[in-house]
């Protein structure tokens, strides 16, 4: 298949890449909230490049774009999202979606009679400005339809109501075909600073982590902070702290080469100079791909708050208050874009996505790769995010072999 | 002088107790902060008490209700103060001020010829409504005349426009009179749970703590909690964590008898589950009645300090924004109140005063002494706060017999 390899316009792409980046455009990054009217325009935009690439485009009852490349029975679906977080980068989901339309475009160009094609989506609301991966879920039928009538974003319109004023309400909703649908192919931003740091072009997303949050919330109580002897104190404070250096310790014991972890936020009430705290929160976050190693972290937490609860002066409450289960990415495609790299010659490395895609809720459905590029110093959700304009074409050159390999196989 | 014991009414210092309580009244409690309008009517109905007594009482240019013992040569000035945190306790500082009142109203009544009499005094916005401890530092002379003008409330009113409003401002100021006043005692409740916890009923106070605070910053970078490896990251967070483990070690180490210290307040920026901690911060605020004690607390946070960036990855900035000396009580006076409690065989304890009072500004210019009373559960500057009748006047007694000690000498 070497000689047949499937030529893509680096120079196209980033044009519409830079395109694209117009709408919401500030300063190097740009705010594009689903639905606002930067999104809305670039929805219209890429609807109209898809439809010049030869692409049958529509966009469906929920936001999302998608474009079926004509007469073709099997496809690889390829996506991300083209919405961002206030302030956001250029590149982050719309890389993967314009990787899509230059695949599926040069595809088309080429003519020559292959095994199927590429279907393109920009998945709508993946930033949850309304409803978290709003546009995926709909997609492979998971969308739970109350959330349309009551998702709301911060400035507290309904999504029913953005779907309407942008003109989607009552489009019907595109959805995964299995018969045509093969794989879902999603390449992103690394949004961390790993593949930089260690050399490489390619990261080869073997599983997006599972991840956990407890909320650790300790009830001593309140005394002056002068004239309480120390030995007759309730300090929730004290607790707080003991608490994290325990849970710490314990995290570097148990965790895996791809453990992370983020004390991110922590509260003292009344939270005032001279009197000891009579109450302390604290956030915890942590993922791993190993459902087992986020149990034995949750175990250690609650080993943690039994320990200050058995000393008895300070209450110490736990609570789960958010979980997602690791996905694993589909073995074969891990391999494929492996070897799509290495053909590539592209320093490539497998790794966990730390982050959550569209692709997780894809990956439950039909088989789903992820390929990351480098993030420069490890920048995301910020207008300073960045990739050099090689590592974009070259994933898109190493996205573009494994769909051939896919349809090939 | 056993056969001549001062006897004071304690019946009627309850009832005088119970009726300033009624000024603000709020549930068992008193909202009564400085010059507003109960704060004004209370200091009115004081001045009337205190002429009843036949004391020669005028209300003075920043508030302070002085009452002195006509014809007397020498007196012990016993005060403290009348206004209130908000929802503070009933007896809190009024009772050293009705403990005065009620010990100058019966050495005037018992007519017998003594060495001296009693002054009586009520210093202003103790509490720091306006300007903290205004009245004892104008009645030593250390106030410093701009924080009249430019010394504000919460509300945005100055200093100046409340004394105006008062009807306070253009009357004389009191003043300390070395010729007259020989000594200065100050009751209080203890505000503290330590007399209660251990059976005493008087505390002999020895010094007033000296205090500092320092605030602790932490500089490390904001980065995605999931896709930033922990080896990569600059966790002002995890920095703070370690540092306060370190600090509170080093304190448990270090720490003498009477030493404490608080971690009040604490903050991450910016503060997000997902994120971690670009900045951290931290209010530490320790006590001790040495300043070499004091110093050695320093240098244990510099020294933690200087650890974290000696490792690189996070800044750690300290920065002392608060120090107040320690006050010894004059040795004397401690002997001659402990003598007191002894003779009227209450249990009682040398201990220094955690909280700052208007008697550490006294201590600089006469001799001074403190004696405490239980606070029940420990309680104060709540509305709960409170102590027992019989403590209330159990402590009224020992300080007339010492007011008579000191007077015979």
């Amino acid at each position: 298949m070497d000689s047949a390899d499937l030529e893509i316009d680096g120079q196209r792409l980033l044009a519409d890449l830079r395109d694209l980046a117009q709408f919401g455009r500030e300063g190097q990054g740009v705010n594009r909230l689903s639905f606002s009217t930067e999104d809305i325009e670039a929805r219209a935009w890429l609807r109209g490049r898809m439809r010049e690439a030869g692409l049958d485009a529509q966009i469906d009852g929920v936001g999302n774009v998608f474009g079926q490349t004509p007469d073709v029975g099997r496809t690889v679906l390829i996506g991300s999202h083209t919405d961002t977080v206030p302030n956001g980068g250029w590149l982050d989901g719309a890389m993967g979606v314009i990787y899509g339309l230059e695949i599926a475009r040069a595809m088309i160009e080429a003519g020559s009679p292959r095994a199927g094609g590429v279907d393109v989506i920009s998945f709508a609301d993946e930033e949850s400005t309304y409803v978290g991966t709003l546009g995926s879920r709909s997609f492979v039928g998971e969308l739970d339809e109350t959330e349309i009538a009551e998702g709301k974003s911060v400035a507290g319109e309904t999504l029913a109501a953005a779907l309407e004023r942008a003109g989607y309400a009552g489009s019907p909703r595109a959805a995964l075909d299995p018969g045509r649908h093969t794989a879902y192919l999603e390449a992103h931003i690394e949004q961390g600073p790993r593949l930089e740091a260690e050399g490489k072009r390619i990261g080869v997303v073997t599983s997006i982590v599972g991840m956990r949050r407890m909320e650790a919330t300790f009830h001593g109580q309140s005394d002056h902070a002068g004239t309480t002897p120390m030995r007759l104190r309730k300090d929730a404070g004290a607790a707080l702290f003991a608490f994290a250096a325990e849970v710490t310790a314990a995290f570097e014991e148990i965790s895996a080469t791809d453990s992370v972890w983020n004390f991110g936020r922590v509260a003292f009430e009344p939270g005032a100079g001279n009197v000891v705290p009579r109450a302390a929160h604290l956030l915890i976050e942590y993922r791993d791909p190993s459902e087992s190693v986020l149990d034995a972290m949750e175990t250690a937490i609650l080993t943690a708050a039994d320990r200050i609860n058995r000393k008895g002066a300070v209450r110490a409450e736990t609570r789960r208050n958010f979980a997602l289960a690791a996905v694993a990415m589909d073995s074969d495609l891990v391999q494929c874009i492996e070897e799509s790299a290495r053909h590539h010659k592209a320093p490539e490395v497998r790794m966990p996505s730390g982050a959550g895609h569209d692709a997780m809720h894809l990956a439950r459905h039909l088989p789903t790769g992820m390929l990351f590029i480098p993030s420069i110093g490890g920048r995301s959700h910020d207008i300073a995010e960045d990739t050099s304009e090689g590592d974009i074409v070259l994933g898109a050159q190493v996205l573009a072999r494994a769909v051939e390999a896919i349809l090939a196989a």
